[in-house]
């Protein structure tokens, strides 16, 4: 059952000893929506806890480093940024059935969760927290304003990308007048690369070719790359904005060959465009500007299959 | 004299046939303004118009493609993000000593006009014309808010440099509201490149070399790659920042060869690593965190004199 902010603060507010859980690879917005809730359910003397299935990223330290969580029998579970139970990972598969609340702003959301607040207008799930937080009539502090910030700023692109909305720019505001320390997180988010990345970029850009008259630029990532440079998954994410940057390119694929050999595909398309469609043909989902799928092996079927898609979609 | 925004929109309501100059080499900022304040003068039915030294850059033809301007002698000339009045250019020298109004965000301002509005906290010049139009009544129409809009993102790099405050987020929101195309407009000045650009930073990565432990990164720009490409100054620039943005490097050279086989360098370095030294020690100059200067060939010689003298500062 889809609720607004109101119910959702309702909720929140009667319920002790809660859960929230991060989508597996996390990026700024599940951790950021995640550690915000969490500090705010703290500032309300309930008893909280954040899980992932992965690691949290080392660049979201100055979000996680430190923070302790006391040992409690969850009483009420949240998921945060997570469209669909099986993006919560192996490690929180036993909670899939049973999330109670959803806080999301992905369009495909699937609704699995008992309730979910849903706002596809949201650039970022932070930017729902905020809203919450607010309406919970909690004063948002410096850690808070910094988990928060870091969500609108990664699910942005740093505000550049079409779906940050005035609303979003606002919110961003009021978090730096409540001590985001935006400087430094932009910095750390968005000017510097690791070595690791940046050869992971460049051989990224050796294996870019162009397709239907340049209207598509498609990348692949393989296995052998991935472990010769023994990338982490926090350096593999981005690499699909690369082909999107392009003047004149419609539909920018990524191609990232996982462990098993199937391909997990990052799809980026500008408007009249529609991502979600693509890639829900190959049995995927995701937003209008952007989605993703997996398909099979090797790579020339994989590519082969993609591109049909984009294809088909391009001439619609 | 310094003024303020209720004695600037004083100044500017009771004066007609107004002039608006930018600085030369015009950038979002200047253009923005000008143009900003051109539109909001134009609906108070006053005769106006903008002049540069240079010509306007194509980027920014949505700003100023179609904008046609009637014939007057000018009554007031109004500068805009124009630090000095050297900065107006060999074209506009006639008006250095004759500015009457000079509306600006930069600490460096002389103070060379009759009256200044400086707000050196202000991100961009823009955001005191934000604030200049709002004062007078003016309503902000679509091109006020895609002028004004465009210097606030050039100038903060689309809101994530340090200069941006909570004021410039709220302004930029106020203007998305009145209608500025900032999904556009970002993606034409910071998402989007051409293909031959693209190319350009495929070749340049491909050349990409880490030296002193990796606290040094140095790419290459051949005439070979660059007459291949067929690239324009304007596809260069910007290639520098490349081995910038690699964690742990501390300073970042860029090889560009000449027509004539000598090698452009461009170096830029971190906070402890004097740019402009080690350039003047090979016979150019610069700032402390950007300098440049010419050597000889062939590549391998103008390698081996550059990382000579990096060394020799890294040493220090």
């Amino acid at each position: 059952m889809q609720i607004d902010i109101q119910q959702c603060c309702m909720l929140l507010g009667t319920k002790e000893d809660i859960l929230i859980l991060c989508h597996r690879a996390p990026d700024g917005d599940t951790v950021g929506s995640a550690f915000g809730l969490y500090h705010a359910l703290r500032s309300l003397g309930k008893r909280a806890a954040v899980l992932c299935s992965d690691p949290l990223p080392d660049k979201f330290s100055y979000i996680h480093h430190g923070v302790e969580f006391e040992a409690f029998t969850p009483q009420y579970i949240v998921a945060v940024d997570v469209a669909t139970p099986e993006l919560l990972g192996p490690a929180l598969a036993q909670y899939a059935h049973c999330v109670d609340l959803c806080i999301d702003h992905h369009i495909s959301n699937t609704l699995y969760a008992q309730h979910t607040l849903l706002d596809a207008r949201a650039a970022a799930a932070c930017e729902l927290v905020y809203g919450i937080i607010t309406a919970l009539g909690v004063p948002v502090s410096q850690p808070m304003a910094n988990a928060l910030y870091t969500g609108l700023a990664t699910d942005t692109g740093c505000f550049c990308y079409r779906n940050t909305t005035a609303n979003t720019l606002r919110t961003a505001a009021r978090l730096m007048e409540a001590g985001a320390e935006s400087g430094d997180i932009n910095s750390r988010l968005f000017e510097k690369k690791s070595r690791k990345r940046m050869e992971l970029e460049r051989e990224s850009m050796r294996t870019l070719e162009y397709h239907f008259h340049s209207r598509c630029a498609l990348i692949v990532i393989t296995q052998e790359v991935l472990r010769r440079l023994e990338a982490k998954m926090e350096e593999v994410e981005g690499i699909a904005s690369i082909p999107r940057t392009i003047e004149g390119v419609e539909a920018a694929v990524t191609l990232r060959e996982n462990r098993d050999g199937t391909y997990k595909v990052s799809l980026r398309t500008e408007v009249g465009v529609d991502a979600s469609a693509i890639c829900s043909t190959l049995g995927g989902g995701g937003h209008v500007a952007a989605a993703g799928c997996t398909v099979a092996g090797p790579l020339e079927a994989a590519k082969a299959a993609v591109l049909e898609a984009v294809q088909r979609e391009l001439e619609a």
